[in-house]
């Protein structure tokens, strides 16, 4: 028996759906996405994660489409199946056009190259770098 | 014995060379740095690795600072510290403001929570990221 | 065609099976989980992995409780869909409530957060940390 | 020219300086560490880390020793160099002994094996686990 | 609705099948395989990965034997299902017996665990190793 | 102060220096290397560390020098800067020339460039290697 599962609006306690009704607005969506009903689980988790996300993710001196890019930069360096899938949809939505999807996994990949190579050679930090 | 080293420019061969004067001329700079001339201990994968990063990171439908900071983001999950101090570096030439820096890094870090939440709580794909 | 598959206790050899008996005893389980019958193709390998794992998990300066909670901060950190999958299911049968799930996921989650803030920050390390 | 820098206390702003001096209450300290000096260079992520890690690591379902040595399994298996340094310190000052330690990491070691071996065998998850 | 998809011979520009030519004729198969036809929604991706793979898997001072099997060790580490299935299969067609497999996991294993001990018990370089 | 240190062999237990002979003469080296002093802070790590490795690392269906060769592949992909030193080192002792370094280096690189195109697009596994 699986005891892990998403916790509904219509079964959620007042401090959940008080959580869900913030997302929702902020977001403008009707329903929150599989993250936020797993985690509710844990409802400190869910309201701490949530009043983070929203203070880093608002718009600032980078803009939200850029904060997205690099959400998934980390998420497909992480190998996050769910968080590939799901910031992939929220960068779409965020702007994110194919030209730039393919600029960014491009980036991705040589930027996971290079850090081995780094490593591998072990390359000592140039003085004007440090 | 060290076997690795840095292959600098009055060493080098005239393959190399070649590849150190594109780096000096296309970055307008007077040396390469020292990933460059560690690397360079293999010839093929110097060019190989130049003329790859030279065209991932041109403009395009990305600019350029927007790619340096996705560069910073992978190199700090990544932990490489070679690489973070070059690409931070990299970054702020472009134009990454302290302000953009610290956004960055929140950015980053919030995703490598999450990424983690949603692994732990084996979060299922919403039909809507398919 | 698959090369990969499950060596199943009536197809194995006297050698794996003894390794099966010991788990099936030590874990008083019917069966050994997939994890083991996947192993099994290089006997080696299970026998070694056995062997060490359960000189590891232990009872001694540390319950069996915490060494699963452990696996999973690991498991989950490594994004290992198999391992965040047996070890939640072992730690829940080792005691594990709830509400220590939910509080081991959030310390997991945290610190894969500030492990990236500290090298993003290039953290130097405290002289009374050395 | 380094841009990075910790904010010592008196020439931290107010808002600041009342992070530091919630951390030396909470824990005790006549200073805080080096990390928390770092970060405060971006002082939304300083209060919005300080808030979040005080909710995580207080006594709860799980006791602190017990998420200090999640911090350490987490920090080890990231390769967090500073992490390692002062989590393994914070877990000692919480009561963890020598032995405790040696089986900390034992467990780690054998949880980033079996997470490979779990990987490269392409294990399925047994129907009792999910 | 999804925006990734494969990019099918008979769907692609000239500039794709060329590359999926050279790879056919290359590694003599009918067909390539579902990572060229997925990369290939960003073409320069496609090619300039074409590019590189080719030169570095070629033969030389490390046949492509070993190269297969260093690819599938990388692949394991990092927890990429695709490149461990695909690689495993590449690495059996270069020649790979299932005993070599089974010490090539071993080895991989082994090497995770170390890696963290190394790490967590924070072990100084030995002289001789700089 | 720092709790962690070398366990030299005029300072150690019987049952350490054991496994110190058993490494020097297996290894025909005169002294133990670093990692071996560290770990030997927890003794049944360090006896269970040496059999294992000494098992996983000796001779079979690979040899030595592609063994080695695969430890530095998961060392670079770990970022982990003691087994990178000491690996190469280890693996120029079994036969590893500059050549065969820069292309394992190569292919290490490519392989964590590819893993992460294959996570980012998220491609499916072919049915020709399920």
């Amino acid at each position: 028996m699986s005891q892990l599962k998403a916790v509904e609006y219509c079964a959620a306690s007042p401090e959940v759906r008080a959580v869900y009704d913030d997302i929702k607005q902020t977001r403008q969506v009707d329903d929150v996405n599989n993250f936020w009903k797993y985690i509710a689980q844990h409802p400190p988790t869910l309201a701490r994660t949530w009043d983070s996300l929203k203070e880093v993710m608002a718009p600032g001196a980078l803009d939200p489409l850029i904060k997205e890019l690099l959400y998934v930069a980390v998420s497909v360096t992480n190998n996050c199946g769910y968080c590939v899938a799901s910031h992939t949809a929220a960068a779409r939505r965020a702007g994110m056009t194919d030209e730039m999807f393919g600029e960014l996994l491009a980036v991705v990949g040589m930027a996971n190259e290079t850090n081995r190579l780094a490593v591998g050679y072990r390359v000592p930090i140039d003085p004007a770098f440090e």
